[in-house]
């Protein structure tokens, strides 16, 4: 199975992978095995030391309630994370809590297994759904996308002391270029603000969707990096609006955190298209390290 | 039940209410049935004009999960509206997800019943609960409380034209005083800005406390009135992180949007204490009216 992946991977660096056709959609695949129960494999592709990544996990739960739920696009997805994901097989539990016309809600958990066979629950969702492609295209808006340089004078893991530290295997699917003015933790300098900005797709060329964006608002660095923490902030909650379909193009996220305090801090990111429309809006909830 | 209720607010209003012996307290209360079921009476004084206030559904929400759970203190709460509930009776079903040592996660169901008896889901809650008073009192932040005049130079109802509008039972049990610089809406003036700010207290004297922040969150008039919409704005999902336990006297609360489209938009409310701290902070998505 590990050996496939790799294959497919590879296959997928020759020539541009597409949404439907890539390793992103491949890893988040789902398997109905009963009405509303769904089988998958997280793989070891998308994690950072250990842990799987949050935004990945988001995403997987998200196709299976894509197809659990009567609407196709999640419009509103509240994660709460209960104990780390591995690598490994786990069995997604759906119920659907009120289907309507415009919108549904449902909820999702996350279960892998205890030695003795027993589920543990990792992640539970709750989300409304409906359809992007019924949205009106008006929008009355203040908001700017981020001021940051160009791509090519933006940082990738190639560039330098490596901006995304630990030998990660998601550092391989992921292309994030970061803003050098949100870099100076990795030489030591953070710059104390709380902000982190990058350019992003996915390394395989596959272009983004409502599902892919879950996985990018939960993607670059933590904002506590510029504050100086050096440890992992863990995800409590996260929860992502996703306000419109992506054009194809590189995505530019922006993350802010206004108050860290008493252990915990707060990361709102905003990830804006190729058209400078905004279209998704994240905020979580991550415990701060001791560092 | 009612003219109780009324005798109780009237003697409220002579003597400072406290916490734990107040009008917002006494129509939150809810009722253990049997374990993990709590019967509650949605009360008709946290009305706008005919539909419950969704801050004070997840207050009540909050007062049951906080006795279903370990921990006392909701640290991140999200709600999905399902149906709009009305005043009377109501059942809450709570779920503890997961009880942790620091933090303990559980769900929470509130329904009312059709004429034929059937339970109608008004709203779905996922929430992590903590411990306050067991956080450090480390701030390291770059959040400012909101500019706005001094109490005395902001806007209540009683101040010329009806700042919120209808004859709204919650307006009576509110003591919110807005931000002239945010209320041109009233006079047929909106700034097209989306921002909404003003100075929230209970009428009644209350001090506030992580419950009564739930209500907080969602209680001033929609950034769309100055975004030049007349309609209401009902709420899809809510997302509210408690930070702080509020110093008592009066809050701050400033409520920004950025992303008005596709006739949605997002409310971000902070919510600051009389000595400056960022004790609460809630996102919102919301459905635009078409006025």
């Amino acid at each position: 199975m590990a050996q496939a992946a790799a294959q497919a991977a590879q296959s997928t660096r020759t020539t541009q992978a597409t949404i439907g056709d890539s390793e992103f959609d491949r890893d988040t695949a789902v398997t109905l095995r009963e009405e509303g129960v769904y089988d998958a494999e997280l793989s070891a592709g998308w994690t950072i030391i250990r842990a799987v990544n949050g935004g990945y996990l988001l995403a997987l739960l998200g196709r299976a309630l894509g197809d659990a739920l009567p609407h196709p696009d999640p419009f509103s997805v509240s994660a709460h994370y209960l104990t780390a994901s591995v690598p490994g097989p786990a069995v997604i539990r759906t119920q659907v809590v009120r289907a309507g016309r415009g919108l549904s809600t449902g909820s999702a958990s996350l279960f892998q297994f205890a030695d003795d066979g027993t589920e543990v629950e990792r992640i539970r969702v709750l989300a409304t759904y409906g359809d992007l492609d019924a949205l009106t295209d008006e929008v009355r808006t203040s908001a700017e996308p981020p001021a940051m340089p160009p791509r090519e004078h933006c940082l990738g893991p190639a560039d330098g002391p490596a901006p995304i530290p630990g030998s990660s295997a998601i550092t391989e699917r992921l292309d994030i270029r970061l803003d050098p003015a949100t870099v100076g933790w990795a030489v030591g300098a953070p710059s104390g603000k709380g902000e982190m900005r990058g350019w992003f797709g996915l390394a395989d060329g596959r272009d983004a969707d409502p599902l892919s964006l879950l996985l990018t608002v939960d993607a670059l660095p933590p904002t506590s990096f510029e504050l100086g923490l050096k440890g992992w902030t863990p995800t409590v909650e996260l929860t992502a609006h996703i306000r419109c379909r992506p054009a194809p193009g590189p995505l530019r996220v922006s993350i802010t955190t206004r108050n860290l305090a008493g252990g915990f801090l707060e990361e709102d990111a905003e990830v804006w298209d190729s058209t400078d429309r905004l279209v998704a809006q994240s905020r979580q909830l991550a415990k701060a390290s001791r560092g």
